[in-house]
């Protein structure tokens, strides 16, 4: 019998491509023997737009459609209009795909610098909702470029979406050791969308007494982030709300350069996508400098999804040795973390 | 001559009234003799709320009106449900008042704790906006409790608000030794507030040369909060974004038992609101254990407002010679910490 895994690959712009090339080495080295992998390549990002103008056309979509997931480096340069990617590509891609559970792994691994004092305990998970929210493109300017211009943002929170969320986080919390939930929002001042997202928080909790919960404002969460991050286990938070914290999250456990994502549909309808949460860094872009362990961990986000879970693990555990040796070791380009990854899996 | 202050003092719930006790100790203690201090209190929150159901009544707010300044301790109990004295109380009055320029500073001071590591420089000021975006309260609900329920959010922005702070943000920049001014947004994602405040934001700064400027998504902003705080020196910001922003500022800088606000009308059509960032903290509450030096600071912003500014640095003076000499002392009640700072800027 033989397995076959069919990725999308999307290296992008900037450091994408150099760190893609090492995710794809270190996922072609844990891959059992038996699993065949094909893999084709897109050319999304600044150079197919300046070329073509385009960002996913419909056919794009299609082909995407055919695998049965995504790997992204990152999208985005300074030579495109701040959002024509970020709209035309990425979020697109999320609500297109219904990438509904934007899941970001906060872990502080042994040797990792931080920011924080005193090297604290930080291992949690932010499931972020990735289809509603203040991220819908709802809104509007009047009068634009004049004294009187008014500019709305609408976020959009619907039971459906905050509920399907609000149960994965459930579900992906009882599955931990601590098996706490926390509800991130703002409540307080966001009255009816906090209304809804409170309640649908409180009414699943119920199917899930085992699940310790509790609910914290947004910005109180920012502040327990940096004093006290082992307050976490799973969070569950909106769409903007999830954006902000998980990039202070990475940044408190050892910083975006070890950060993955998965933009997952669970429900398998659509191809799941996974990135590191960097961006495409066009500064370091083509030197070799780029550290492409956030990769090679969304790599591993990707497996699990897939039901590859021993793989996963032995990534999470290669980059684990990895990120504690680094500190002893001279500074390593790119692909020689990839091929110190790639023979740690293997081995 | 003799001049009179004359102020509107809102205790509060929880540990309001201890903080607001020392703010006006130290208050008095450094008012110059000619300078006749007359203060009124209110018993807004909690207790009032359970008491009448009411939280700010149109009597209330005329005679509020007829005071040089309000000095708040802290609003919000458990025992009210969520929301009710924030936008009953709280947010009325920010938008009653038209307190647009929401003044949040952040000063490491020597000698004071920071959750991060190495003791980084950081002395910045967030300029947040106060009568806008998402907290204006605009937005609803459909098919509330059912599984088909909608409920929105609108952030509302105009031209005239998102100018009028921007501006403000500008002069305080060039009035600081360093002139740099950071637009913090989310524009690549919220393209309609975020070309808004992006256009206005690039006009104002053309008046401004001195000025050194740049943009920074809010998402990024919490990186840098905690990996390299120094490169702020003023942020202007929409006022969810800046609600997030400063309590993550406030937690690196030293914590919210030091950080001060100003809730201001810059016009003096209506008095302007200081009070400190931290809330009232229900479960120290009267055991004379809080600490008074985010309302005495919120007292020095105060009087800098009301053109008091010799006064406003001799307590920043005050207060930055006790927090340094903090470490080497037993710990100290609420009140002897008042009384310590009373002396010094008396002195
Ligand atoms: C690039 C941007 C559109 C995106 C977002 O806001 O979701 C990014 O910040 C992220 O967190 O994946
Ligand atoms: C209490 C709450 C309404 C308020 C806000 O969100 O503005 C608070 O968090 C603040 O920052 O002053």
């Amino acid at each position: 019998m033989s397995r076959s895994l069919n990725l999308a690959v999307i290296p992008g712009d900037g450091i994408g491509q150099e760190v893609v090339a090492e995710g794809l080495k270190v996922l072609s080295a844990v891959l059992p023997q038996d699993v065949k992998l094909e893999t084709e390549e897109y050319d999304f990002g600044a150079r197919r737009y300046h070329a073509t103008g385009e960002t996913l056309t419909d056919a794009d979509v299609e082909a995407l459609k055919r695998h049965d997931a995504i790997l992204l480096g990152a999208i985005g340069d300074p030579s495109v209009p701040s959002g024509v990617l970020e709209r035309g590509f990425l979020l697109k891609l999320r609500f297109l795909f219904d990438h509904h559970v934007n899941l970001r792994p906060s872990k502080l691994l042994p040797g990792v610098a931080t920011p924080l004092a005193g090297q604290p305990e930080i291992d949690f998970v932010v499931v972020r909702e990735g289809t509603e929210g203040p991220y819908t493109g709802n809104g509007g300017t009047i009068r634009k470029g004049t004294p009187h211009e008014v500019a709305t943002e609408v976020s959009v929170n619907t039971a459906f979406g905050v509920e399907r969320v609000v149960r994965d986080a459930f579900a992906r919390a009882q599955a931990r050791p601590r098996k706490k939930l926390t509800l991130v929002h703002k409540n307080n001042v966001l009255a009816f969308a906090g209304h809804l997202w409170t309640n649908v928080f409180n009414r699943v909790a119920q199917e899930f007494p085992d699940v310790t919960t509790d609910y914290i404002h947004v910005d109180a969460a920012t502040i327990y982030l940096v004093t006290d991050p082992a307050r976490f286990d799973v969070i569950v938070t909106d769409n903007l709300f999830g954006d902000i914290i998980t990039d202070l999250a990475a940044a408190v456990s050892g910083g975006i350069g070890v950060a993955a994502s998965g933009n997952i549909n669970p429900s398998g309808e659509f191809p799941s996508m996974f990135e590191p949460v960097h961006g495409s860094a066009p500064d370091i872009a083509g030197q070799g400098k780029a550290d492409p362990t956030a990769t090679v961990l969304s790599v591993a986000l990707l497996l699990r999804h897939l039901g590859y879970d021993a793989e996963a693990v032995r990534i999470e555990d290669a980059v684990s040795v990895d990120l504690e040796e680094r500190g002893s070791l001279p500074a390593r380009s790119t692909s020689e973390i990839g091929d110190a990854l790639a023979v740690r899996v293997a081995g």
